[in-house]
C-alpha cells in the first residue's frame, strides 16, 4: 500500500488537490508492481506539474526484506520525480507528525483530523496511508516557509509516495 | 559502491563486454547519488542495448537503514531498465555463487577466478563488486539456458547494479 497526496499553495493559502492510495500488492509480479508505481507517479506529475516531491524516510522497519521492498518502491518513484526535474526531499515520520499535530508520536487518526482542519475538507480516505502522505506534503510546505523569506508564492504541492511526496507547481 | 557487468552471448559463446564499479558514495547529496545511478544505468543501456537486466536480491543486511538505501539505489536502476523496456529479474547471492562456482558460499575471489576461466580474461577489477556483478549476468545466462530449448542465440548480456544487472541485445 502506498499513499500520495498533493497540495496547492497559492499566496498563503494551502489547499488539497488530491489524495489517494495505490495497491501495487494486487499486482502479482514484483516488477509489474514497480512499473505501476513508476507509471502512477509519472502520470500524477504530468497531470499536476508539481515542483517538489517529498517522501517519508522511516528509521525502523519490520525487517530487512520489507525495507528492501520499500526502498525499491521509493527508488522507482524517486526516478520518476527526477526524470521530470522535480526537487526530491524527505522527512522522518516523527518530523512529519510533529509538524502537523505538534506531537511526534501522533496516531494516523490524529494526523487526519488536523489535516481536515487545516486544509478544510471532511472526506475520510479509505486508507489512512493517503492522509499520511498528504501530511508529508504539508510538512514540506511548513518546512519551506520556516526557511524561506516570506514572499507571495503561487504553487501546487504534492505529498507522499509509499508514505509521501510533495511537489509544487509554478502556475 | 555498486558494480555492474555486461556479457555478450553469441551462439553458445559468452564473452565479457564491460565490468566496473560506481562510487556514488563520493557524491554528497543522497538524491544526486541516485541521479548518478539512474544516469549511469541509462547510459549503459543506450550504449550496449541489452535486453535483460538482472540484479541481486540479498536476504540479509547490516540493518534496516542500509537496506532502505540499497533498495532505493536498486529502485532507480530498475526504473532506468524498465523505461528502456528491458526484462528485469533477480537472483539471491547464494544462487549466483552456486551457479558460477558450484558453491553457494564461495568468496568474491573464488567467484572472480571462475569468471576469469569461463569468460577468458585476466584482468582483476579494482573492486570485486564489479566481478560480483558480472557473476549475476552469467548466472542469468545459465538460468535461461537451463530453462529454454537449445537454440542458437545471438545476444549481449549485462549483469549487476548494486550487485547486478544483466541484459542481452538482439544484435
Amino acid at each position: 500500500m502506498m499513499g500520495y497526496g498533493l497540495i496547492a499553495v497559492t499566496d498563503k493559502k494551502v489547499t488539497l488537490i488530491e489524495m489517494n492510495t495505490l495497491k501495487p500488492g494486487k499486482v502479482d509480479d514484483t516488477y509489474k508492481r514497480l512499473q505501476l508505481i513508476y507509471n502512477t507517479v509519472s502520470g500524477l506529475i504530468v497531470k499536476h506539474k508539481p515542483d517538489v516531491f517529498a517522501i517519508e524516510a522511516p528509521f525502523f522497519g519490520k525487517n530487512v526484506q520489507s525495507m528492501l521492498k520499500l526502498g525499491r518502491a521509493q527508488g522507482v518513484a524517486i526516478a520518476a520525480a527526477m526524470r521530470h526535474g522535480l526537487e526530491v526531499t524527505e522527512y522522518s515520520p516523527k518530523k512529519i507528525k510533529q509538524s502537523i499535530t505538534g506531537n511526534g508520536n501522533a496516531s494516523k487518526e490524529q494526523v487526519l483530523k488536523m489535516l481536515q482542519r487545516i486544509l478544510v475538507f471532511e472526506e475520510t480516505p479509505a486508507y489512512l496511508d493517503a492522509s499520511d502522505a498528504l501530511a508529508v506534503a504539508l510538512c514540506h510546505h511548513y518546512q519551506e516557509n520556516a526557511l524561506l523569506p516570506k514572499t507571495t508564492k503561487k504553487s501546487t504541492g504534492w505529498g507522499d509516495f509509499i508514505k509521501n511526496n510533495r511537489e509544487r507547481v509554478k502556475l
